[in-house]
């Protein structure tokens, strides 16, 4: 099921991608309107966090907007709605993977910069965007702003020690993230935090896929465009550390919970690594394709 | 103001300690049973997300059980009651600054790695605790457990690009946190999220107290004891980044928010600066005095 948050008459709703239409079910109407004494969650995060049965009661719901007599007014065009990310507020920081990728790590620091052990740091959970959003440039306050497409694990079910054969047991779903860094920042502060926090510098989405319709996480393209150039052209296979290695590794006396939001790192292409570097510049347009989920887009705006 | 929170009947209420008595004002039952159409806060949280005239709603509750006829039902003892965290999930990550006192980078790095800029980082908001709480060891995890108090800063009102002149209005007010933090994994994985993640590696409190009872926040003195030994004897006033720097340079494009907590640095003396370094380890007492708001309480548990 392809999940997504977003804005339509004023309220913050989500919904499921109609199959073979550009449209959202709005979900939030049909439980108000056909099912009102069905217990449907009222944001995409209290569904992951109330456990795993969200499927169903969402098919429960385009079932009984499919057997109604007005279909249409249960449904969302994409061109009516604004994209927030599927998770617009995680219930703590967006949790990042740092030089996950071997190519990566070698375009900005060289061979003696890959890491034996996994590196981990956050965004601050104001820093989360919707697809098609803008992201300021922050003129100001940086001259190095960069993207790096990611894929981003959302955690379906609490869990602390998890064992990796049991990860994905843990795993809601996919979605992309652009782990927007202000290079400069990342650089003069030492630890990444605040070079990566800027409000609006981690667009989400567009959809948050549920795992079942992604059995090979670990084998899809990440590819990132800028003004459709082709930067980023990698796939998640070349992880240094894997999706299971991540959540085992985090959950070592550190309780995941549901919603919490794992962004896995980032392949070569990035602005820094170019020579020259090329940074993101205002009007710039930023799509990351990720197999199986969809193309987030962002362009910079003042 | 001394505000708390607590758990006492199974319910996790706050309230404010009572002068010159070992007790909190129960806030939230004076509520229900003497002002019920008052709009009082249901959490410490709540309230300060609330604005900044909780006090003022705490002070109309208190005045209302002191005149009523059951006074000692609207006070809990400490001895009846379990403390938690002031704020016992932050909206986000527990920010923190790292290297902020010139002895303690002296006493684990030397005279080159004293920063130039701000160096920050998280704890994940599922490591708080609270006062009197055991913190576990960790036996498995880490070999290095070690404590860090620092003085604490609570965010009151939301602001972003907020200029060092005005940074003490958008402060709600200042707690203490042990920066509990696993320095092997620190080490390990570089960036130090992980090392300092751990669950209930984070105590704060005991007492959330109003900046205008702290007057002179750059000027506190800060002492670590473990098992009654004193490790820590720091003042505020040897930050290399003061308060209003931190909140300045934070919110550059960062939105900052009421209930953001932001844990200032630790001075000289933790456990891996000893010669030879000494670790926490099950039975350990740590206390962290700092003046004007109280002692940090904690015991490593299994």
């Amino acid at each position: 099921m392809k999940f997504l948050s977003f804005r339509f008459e004023d309220k913050l709703l989500y919904g499921v991608k109609v199959k073979k239409e550009e449209a959202a079910w709005n979900i939030v109407r049909i439980h108000k309107e056909l099912l009102p004494n069905e217990n449907v969650p009222a944001s995409l995060l209290e569904g992951i966090q109330n456990g795993m049965e969200l499927q169903e009661t969402v098919r429960k719901c385009i079932r009984a907007a499919e057997e109604s007599d007005h279909v249409s007014r249960y449904k969302v065009k994409f061109t009516d709605l604004v994209w927030e990310a599927p998770i617009p507020r995680t219930p703590k920081n967006v949790i990042c993977i740092g030089k996950n990728y071997r190519d990566h790590v070698m375009e900005l620091g060289g061979d003696g910069n890959v890491p034996e052990a996994i590196v981990v740091f956050t965004k601050a959970a104001t820093s989360i965007t919707g697809d098609n959003s803008l992201i300021p440039s922050y003129e100001e306050i940086t001259k190095e702003l960069d993207y790096e497409g990611e894929l981003a694990i959302v955690i379906g079910k609490k869990g602390k020690n998890i064992p990796k054969q049991q990860a994905i047991d843990y795993v809601f779903g996919y979605t992309i993230v652009n782990d927007v860094t202000a290079r400069d920042l990342q650089l003069k502060h030492k630890q990444f935090f605040l070079g990566k926090s800027l409000d609006a510098t981690c667009p989400m989405g567009p959809y948050l896929v549920s795992k079942d319709e992604i059995p090979n996480p670990g084998q899809l393209s990440i590819v990132t465009k800028v003004n459709d150039e082709i930067r980023q052209d990698g796939n998640t296979r070349d992880m240094l550390f894997s999706i299971e290695e991540i959540i085992a590794t985090l959950s070592r006396g550190m309780t995941l919970e549901p919603g919490d939001v794992i962004a896995t790192g980032t392949p070569a292409g990035v602005g820094k690594g170019m020579n020259p570097p090329e940074f993101l510049k205002k009007g710039d347009q930023v799509k990351i394709s990720i197999q199986g989920i969809g193309t987030l887009f962002n362009e910079i705006g003042e």
